[in-house]
This record gives structure tokens, sequence and C-alpha cells, in this order.
């Protein structure tokens, strides 16, 4: 496969990011567009056209030998017949992605959602390379997983396994943008952890994050890490939510490695340190003794890596 | 393999019962024999053997046919050394139970956890005959879980996977027998019903649960079915927490069926119809529209025919 490239791109509510790699995840080019999901499904799909076409122009690599595309995409999809169902922030209903791809380009798209994507990434390129079995997390907005069980990627019968931002982890907990209470995304996200920092100013004026006309999670680790009391619980409380959604996936799937990713792992020592001690607190020795929490290897290119190593993946 | 046979042992705290069966799990002869865990740990294992013995004197299946047993235990175990780390109900404390056994009747040895045994018999004898994904689930004085995912036992990294009894469902809930707080098991288990009830009527005087002497989950389901108000309200209780334990495994492993087992699944529509309506509230549509959660077919003789399952899988 030496002289073999495939494409990867990444779909995103506020970019379309994409690349051509060779089998060992060195990106020949790039190309990045704004998603601009406001204009509707079709000029979305023009605009993911428009970045295939750049990035092959650019590479200068000759068409016959990219075998394949990968799309990581938010869900929830269905890979088999390569459509997206339904998600938040793009315009896709029920719309077949895949096809007109594969008519375009002439060669196999291959589509999984972006958690998926990001655990095969880490998988086949990143933190997780040699595991057996290793779950992936990304918190950021919301929260999603992804797990590679005995080297495979594991699906579940609906494509949908590894929901574990929606994991219900507090019974009459807070509403979640699902419809439920109290999942794990609605505790522990980078929104629950600024909508819990907004929420606490209105009780509690004594913060240096009244500073701030915008709160996001990066505000409440910055004002945290610097001593501020307020930051410092609302953080205390989701991490500890955190830290029970990765036991629980712990509990559950017994893995070597959990790779935890997105915006809120970039708390770095603060988050990492809160969930083991969780973990410690409530999985069973055994598992706990064993198992590996790291943050996720890839950096600014993990979209596009993971979906690059999923058309890696699929076209073996 | 017509005219091979295999043997199953299933450990328990009062008892060790054992068959042989053919590939097709039927049954030729079986022996139980009561644990007397009190005796020490080689009393119990001069004691397996003494099943074991019976069962072949009894079956006049010629030794040569019998290629290997399998052993069901509680938990948790190291299979692949063949040792009981340690069980409440049981005397061994790193004790290797395959050793002895394989010299004494010559043949491989292979043990497994209860529940991961229980997962494996429902899966090749059972409900969960042609699936691919599937996950076990008993509920009776614990809780405990066992998967078969893309046709093979998920047994996890330290052979601890699906401990979902000691998934945390609530952050400072209730003390659970492995030293956390708020497990499925503390919540939701027989145990936790039990309890729950004598709770609720040392609060409550008005329930018909004040007639007996010893409230179990038994007596709880009964009076409930009777409408007893207090009844209601426990059984309520626990078995939202059951169904949200039940909703977080679709959520994680989004499986073809889950099957549940254990004495509390005796309390029969109550409880499906309970953890169906948790589920469908909690689980994303897809999930929920294309599970079945089915009530664990292999009666009184499971355990037994789920060491006969892993032994004939082991095998194989």
């Amino acid at each position: 496969m030496e002289d073999k490239y495939v494409i990867g791109i990444d779909l995103g509510g506020t970019k379309i990011s994409g690349a051509i790699a060779d089998f060992n995840g060195h990106i020949i080019s790039k190309y990045t567009l704004p998603t601009k999901a406001q204009e509707g499904e079709h000029a979305v799909l023009d605009r993911i056209i428009s970045v295939v076409e750049k990035i092959i122009e650019e590479s200068k690599v000759e068409k016959e030998k990219i075998i394949s595309i990968g799309i990581g995409s938010p869900g929830p999809l269905d890979p088999r017949e390569g459509k997206i169902i339904t998600t938040p922030n793009l315009p896709f209903k029920d719309f077949n992605i895949v096809k007109p791809l594969m008519d375009r380009f002439n060669m196999p798209v291959f589509l999984d959602n972006d958690a998926n994507v990001a655990a095969i990434g880490e998988y086949t390129f990143g933190a997780g390379k040699g595991t057996n079995n290793m779950v992936f997390i990304t918190v950021s907005t919301g929260i999603g997983g992804g797990a590679v069980l005995n080297g495979k990627i594991y699906r579940g019968n609906t494509y949908n396994a590894l929901e574990i931002g929606h994991m219900t982890l507090k019974k009459d907990g807070p509403l979640c943008n699902c419809g439920n209470y109290g999942c794990a995304e609605a505790l522990a996200s980078g929104t629950a952890i600024g909508k819990g920092a907004i929420r606490e100013l209105e009780r509690n004026s004594n913060s240096s994050l009244e500073n701030y006309e915008k709160i996001t999670s990066y505000e409440v680790f910055e004002e945290a890490k610097k001593g501020d009391k307020v930051a410092l619980n609302v953080l205390n409380r989701a991490l500890s939510y955190l830290g029970i959604c990765v036991a629980n996936v712990i509990t559950s799937f017994d893995p070597e490695m959990v790779i935890i990713g997105g915006g809120v792992s970039k708390g770095g020592h603060m988050v990492f340190e809160k969930v083991n001690e969780v973990v410690k607190e409530r999985c069973f020795e055994a598992m706990y003794n064993s198992v590996r929490i790291v943050p996720a290897a890839l950096g600014t290119d993990a979209g596009v890596k993971g979906a690059v190593a999923l058309a890696i993946m699929e076209s073996q």
C-alpha cells in the first residue's frame, strides 16, 4: 500500500476539513472551508466536494492512487446506508452523503460518527496504538465515545454504541439536549461547565469570573487555575460526574486504556487528576490498576487523521 | 462432535451443581451437593470433585468422550490463571481451582464468572440464540452482567467487563457491598428491594408487608401485585434504577438484545414494563426501537447449562 493514498473529511458544524494522506497517516495536502450550515444541505455538500477537489489538486497525487474517502460526521448516522439521520449543527436530515460523493469521485466512501472516527484515529495513529481494547471519550460541547474492542471498532446494532454522553448519571438531573434528564453530557460537558458557572454567579457574585462577558469552560478552567473558588467548585462538580462517566465506562468495558479528548481534556492535569481519583474510588481495584487514562495524542488534525484512519481501516 | 460430551459446574455460595451434556446442551446426568462454604476451600474443592465423579459415574459416558470441564463461579476471577481471587460467599482467596481439577480428571478445565457463563449459556442455548450482540444482566442478591459482542464473549482487559452492578447511578447513593456509593446493585438488586421495604416500613406502618417475619424482594413483589402501596413505591424506585442501569447498558453497547435473568426478573411483566418504560424515556429512539429486552430463557439449569456452553465454546 506504499503508493496508495486515502482522503479523510472531518465534517463539523463550523468547518469542513479534508486531507489526503498515505497509509502511515502522513498528510500530503489539506484544506478547510467554513461549513455555512445555514445555507442548507446541498450547499454544504457542494462545499465538501470543493474541499475534496482542492486537496486532490494541491496534493499532485495521481487520482488512481487515491483509493477511498473516509468521512467523520456528528451523528446519529446510518453508516451502512451512508446517511446522516439528523444532527443539531448540520442541515442534513435523512441525507445520503455517501452516494453523491461516490458518484462524483468514483471511489468507495465510508461514513462514521465523529467519536468513532476519533477512536479509530487514536487507535491507528495516536495514544491507543498497540492496545487491543480501548475507549475514546470526547468531552467538548457534548460528550461522545467510541470503542475499539479486540482490535476492531465496535459499532453496535444501530451504530450508536458508546453514546456515553447520554448515559444517565443523575435520575432527576438537568435537562439534556437529547430531551432526557441527568445525562453525562448535561452534567459534565464543556457546555455544562459554562452553564454551571453562570448559574453559580447568579447566586454568588464573589468570583473573578464576573470579569468576563462570555463564560465557557475555558474561562472556568483559567480562573480555577488561579484559585477562584466559584470556578473550582463548578469544575469539581462537573469533573466528579465526568469521573463517574469514565468509571462507568471502565466498569462496563474493562478497557486497557481510556483516551480523553475534546476541549475539556485541555484542562490537563486538573481533569485527569479528578477523573483518576473518582475512578480509583468507584472501580474495582483490578480494573483501576490496569487501565491507563490518558489524553488524546492527535492534535488539531485529529478529525481528519481519524477520517483517514477510517478510510484505511475500511479499505483493508 | 456428536459423541463428545462436556461437564458444566455451577459453583455457588449454597450449592455446587454439575452436569454432563452433549454439544446440543442435552443433559445426560446431573448432581448437586451443598457448598458448605464454612468448611473451607479444600473441603469445597473436594465436594466439587465428588460432584464431577458422581455425574461421570451416573452418566455411563465413557471417560474418553468427555473432553472438557467448564466452571461458572462468582468473581472476581482470573480465568487465564484459573484462580478465584475472592468472593463473599465462598472460602476461596487467590485459589487456583482449575489446576487440581485438571490434574484429577486429566482434561482441560475452563473457569469464568457466573454472569459471563450465564451470558454464554443464553447465547448458545437460550434467548440469545441467533443474535450477534447481546448483553445478559442478572438481578438477584447482586447485579451482574456478561456480553457477547460480534459473536464472542467480551471479557475485557482484566476479565471484569460488564460488572454493571457496580456502575454508579447515584453519586451520593446508598453504600454498596463493594465499598462505593450509589452502585446499581445498592439501588436495584433483590437485596436493595428487600432493604428498601424494611426501611419504608420503619417510617410507614400501613402496609401488608408488616405481616411477614422476613422481607425479601419476593414478598415485595407479592404484595405489590396485590396493590400494597408501600410495596409498589419501593418497587417503583428500585425498578426505575434498574431501568436506568439497562438504559445505560444499551446506550453503551447498543445491543440487539438485553436478557434479564436472576430472581428479580421473576417479577415478570412488572419488571419488564418498568424497564421498557425507562429505556424508552432515556435511550435514543433508534436503539430503543431495535433492542429487545427479554427474560432469560434457561430455567433452573441455567448455571450448569451456561457452564456446559462455556466448556463447548472454549473447546472449539
